[in-house]
């Protein structure tokens, strides 16, 4: 990211892990943003800060079930005019496209795409390997589906409205992509092996989302694509797993999904196909 | 790679794109070695040099469908003795784990393991796409499922075989796990975009071999793996696709392969989870 003095500045104290934090770092003003996987976890909390922390501006939150989502239903209370939900299952791609239309129809464009959902383990289902010997297809392919295939095909539909929307209402001259990925998904960074399904999965989205961003830049539309790892955060994916973070590296939702939101507003057009940790710093591949 | 001043000199010629060989780089003497996909293209010719090109050293072969593998039976009929050929099917794991104990029960290890199947594209099935629009889920699965949790299924269940070999009647003092990856694997070097469900599983292999090579590293086990991208070779794989390949970059298997033998030939234990191009050279991930 290339910001200038003054932003440069403003971001100092979040370099590092200090926790000292300031709300105009977290604005995104305007537009309209959609947040893939918005029922719990980082997904709602984009969908409340982007809500909360702003005075203007249009969220489309999707998740599998929104009549089971108590969270999004409160903030539809809060929000009526500002906030809708969709129904959206990443392994059927026509809620994609229906989404994409009903998007479509009311605004015409999208300036923000979050896709925030993911999976790690599902009780009986799908569980982080501890070693090759526990590895099965049926988890590797689960893992894919959801974490790499899904996020891909919610952009391919979402594209021309992206392409439509731009900066426009922002004050960007370009709409961002923003995929949630995790440093795990880095191959160079890989020291500890293990939880095969979870990882090849995110290396895959970091490679499906680098070859997206190629091509709008080819093409010069105006989006750029990140990814982003949100630290470990506590919520319901980390929960089993978070018996070995030390306290100071275990984020609250609200802190990541701030922090996150500042890369955003901190983006230029040539940090297209990047992958930031949440204190800003770019991750290997 | 380490290699030896003398092994470094002998090298040289092979750097760059210079078609110099000599016979005495592609020989791997002795041991157990199975190849993963070896009905056809560089799987074949790995079964052929590891056969015509050395005088001892078994050699298992496995393919979907061996009974219509006419190259693979005219072997078996020229080297009766160091040849077997096994049905394997990679979407089906029972068929790995049969072709496990066979090897079990004929010869106890594994020296090396060649994992050597690929798809890029399928009459009507799988095509490389061009562009995100034409991205699609089945194409996504399809790919992941063979070029990436296929092989490593192969390791899981081969894993006990290669740790009882180890180096054992090679000149080695480990065992080799050789996956054939490609370049268009790799993320830092994706400036083209395109062929999503191709990029992605190959990058996915790389970080899932990686992820196995930490693992074995860690238990001491006798094992390394590697990464190998062979060039563009003139096989069915890539027929569909040589157009725009400048004659002198489309390989023969034959130069391909010995390339690749040799590669294998020079592997020291520090090479473990590392990918290298057909000239030695290491690819970034």
């Amino acid at each position: 990211m290339k910001l200038s003095i003054l932003s440069q500045l403003a971001r100092r104290p979040y370099r590092g892990y200090s926790f000292s934090t300031s709300t105009s770092a977290v604005r995104w003003e305007g537009g309209v943003s959609m947040v893939q996987g918005a029922s719990r976890g980082i997904g709602f909390e984009f969908v409340r800060q982007l809500l909360e922390k702003n005075d203007k501006g249009y969220i489309v939150a999707t998740c599998r079930n929104p009549s089971g989502a108590t969270g999004l239903l409160e903030l539809k209370n809060k929000f009526p005019e500002r906030l809708d939900i969709h129904p959206l299952d990443l392994t059927v791609e026509s809620t994609i496209e229906d989404s994409a239309k009903s998007i479509r129809d009311k605004y015409g464009w999208l300036n923000l795409l979050i896709n925030a959902s993911g999976i790690l383990s599902i009780s009986n289902v799908l569980q982080p390997e501890t070693t090759l010997s526990k590895v099965q297809r049926s988890s590797l392919l689960l893992a894919y589906d959801i974490n790499a295939v899904g996020p891909i095909l919610v952009i391919k539909h979402m594209w021309p409205l992206l392409k439509a929307g731009g900066g426009s209402g922002t004050e960007k001259d370009f709409a961002i992509v923003a995929n949630l990925s995790a440093r795990v998904g880095s191959i160079g960074d890989n020291a500890l092996g293990g939880w095969h399904s979870y990882r090849a999965s995110k290396t895959a989205l970091n490679q499906l989302t680098k070859n997206v961003s190629v091509e709008f830049a080819r093409k010069k539309d105006p989006i750029i694509c990140i990814l982003l790892h949100p630290g470990t955060v506590d919520t319901d994916l980390s929960q089993p797993f978070q018996r070995n973070v030390p306290k100071e590296k275990l984020f609250t939702k609200e802190f990541s999904v701030q922090k996150l939101l500042s890369i955003m507003n901190n983006t230029e057009r040539s940090d297209n196909g990047k992958f930031f940790a949440w204190d800003g710093q770019e991750i290997p591949w």
